[in-house]
């Protein structure tokens, strides 16, 4: 087919994107949310939850190597890794390539989400059999609260957070945070781009530095997000998040040793961002 | 009016952005091309060349900022300016905030894009008077080739290389480009994105290094280009684009010193888009 779109439906953007497609191959309405997956001319095969593209076959690599490792080389030895949604495995794949990890704890609440990812992205799918890998369909919000300086790092690969993710972008959930982390332990989650959600940016930032001795931001040019230029936030009880704390020593192919440096704001910038002064 | 979309056709990009608007403010056509003017409601007004987005009012200073001030602050003691393109006048207005400009000549092709921008965008056009603007409408590929180490800094902001746009990024161009720049010369374009266009960016750099012993590669997020991380390619006679030869003394909303640094692709990331080895 030709001339067929799919057209993206954020709520938080003030521009749509409309994607040309030609097959759905997967429509359906878990507990939570609805899920397509459809067939695009460029992109590949493309996630979509609540109408909103997640990743696509083609560049799903960006978010997925920079959401985590930049927290996993911050770290000296990251062995204990939980991962609260992030149910496509993504990010899973990311963790699973380092090393030193001895078992990585996957709670995503929706488990149509993973079921999909395992039946039409196989190649993102595919760490879910690795034997380090637990996967659990639970709340995330109310896993974390039963662990106490339990994991080195804690990555967060929520959707927007708007509905049920939201609760994951409080200060409330960022203490619990704080509490599962070892006492060198580090966080990151996504935290929506510097053009359209600057103050959701800020708010995310304020929230964590509540509990959180270090925070920081850090970007990456996500192509299918509305606002392209995407942030990282990162709470750390210890380690800096812009130094590398051991080799670049796992296969990616955009994530280096010179693009972490690199995806941290310069220092003024950031600090303008935080103070409101980068309005516009 | 709700629900209203003026839906963007660029020829070069696999997403299609959607912008909600209110009102058609000026549909036109020129000798080279089709000219609307629309206002949104996020973006405020909106310049539309042949259905591509030019700019908005709401961030053009992204784009404008950084496709002069990086080369502008490279150079030592910039007095005679060339812009190609431009014809709104953003790029004027940015290179006559520094003081050493003593004249900038804008050619343009198209003076309906002048007319346009100096009646909708006040704010964008507003240097257009200045009694060191000289504004021309001419063929800028011609233009050039009449003079001889005359500009210290040549700056090309053109549409995308398609059609009557795509001589700007020739290596025939380019040999006129560094003829027309004094000895210590330096010329900035905007080269597409890293994401969409990376055979175009690659094109621009190896036609770019037939004339120039100096060839650089920055980005910046501009929210409303399809691919967003956008690239300008830089060709220099003496100066390193990477440094800053003197005091960042314009008043800016985004360029800055360090933006300027953090600009500039990592050294390895860049050899690697050269080499061919970022394809994805």
């Amino acid at each position: 087919m030709k001339d067929v779109y799919f057209m993206e439906r954020d709520p938080y953007a003030p521009i749509r994107h409309c994607y040309g497609i030609s097959k759905i191959l997967y429509e359906g309405k878990s507990k939570y949310q609805e899920i397509q997956v459809v067939e695009s001319h460029y992109f590949g095969k493309i996630l979509i939850l609540d109408g909103v593209v997640q990743f696509t076959e083609k560049n799903e690599f960006f978010y997925h190597e920079m959401l985590t490792h930049p927290v996993m080389f911050a770290h000296k030895n990251p062995q204990n890794v939980l991962i609260i949604g992030g149910g496509d495995g993504g990010i899973l794949r990311e963790v699973l390539k380092h090393k030193s990890v001895k078992k990585a704890v996957l709670v995503d609440i929706d488990k149509d989400v993973v079921e999909v990812s395992k039946k039409f992205f196989p190649t993102v799918a595919c760490s879910m059999d690795d034997p380090r890998a637990i996967i659990l369909n639970e709340d995330g919000f109310k896993y974390i609260q039963d662990y106490k300086n339990e994991f080195d790092v804690i990555i967060v690969d929520s959707t927007d957070p708007v509905g049920f993710a939201h609760v994951l972008t409080t200060e409330e959930f960022f203490k619990y945070v704080f509490e599962a982390l070892k006492e060198d332990g580090i966080y990151v989650g996504q935290s929506e781009s510097l053009h359209y959600h600057l103050d959701i940016v800020v708010r995310f930032q304020k929230a964590l530095k509540k509990s959180f001795p270090i925070v920081d931001l850090y970007t990456t040019v996500i192509p299918v997000y509305a606002g392209y230029w995407w942030s990282f936030s990162v709470g750390s009880k210890v380690y800096n998040p812009r130094e590398i704390s051991r080799e670049v020593d796992v296969e990616t192919r955009f994530y280096s040793d010179e693009i972490h440096k690199n995806a941290f704001l310069p220092p003024n910038f950031y600090q303008k961002i935080l103070n409101g002064n980068f309005k516009y």
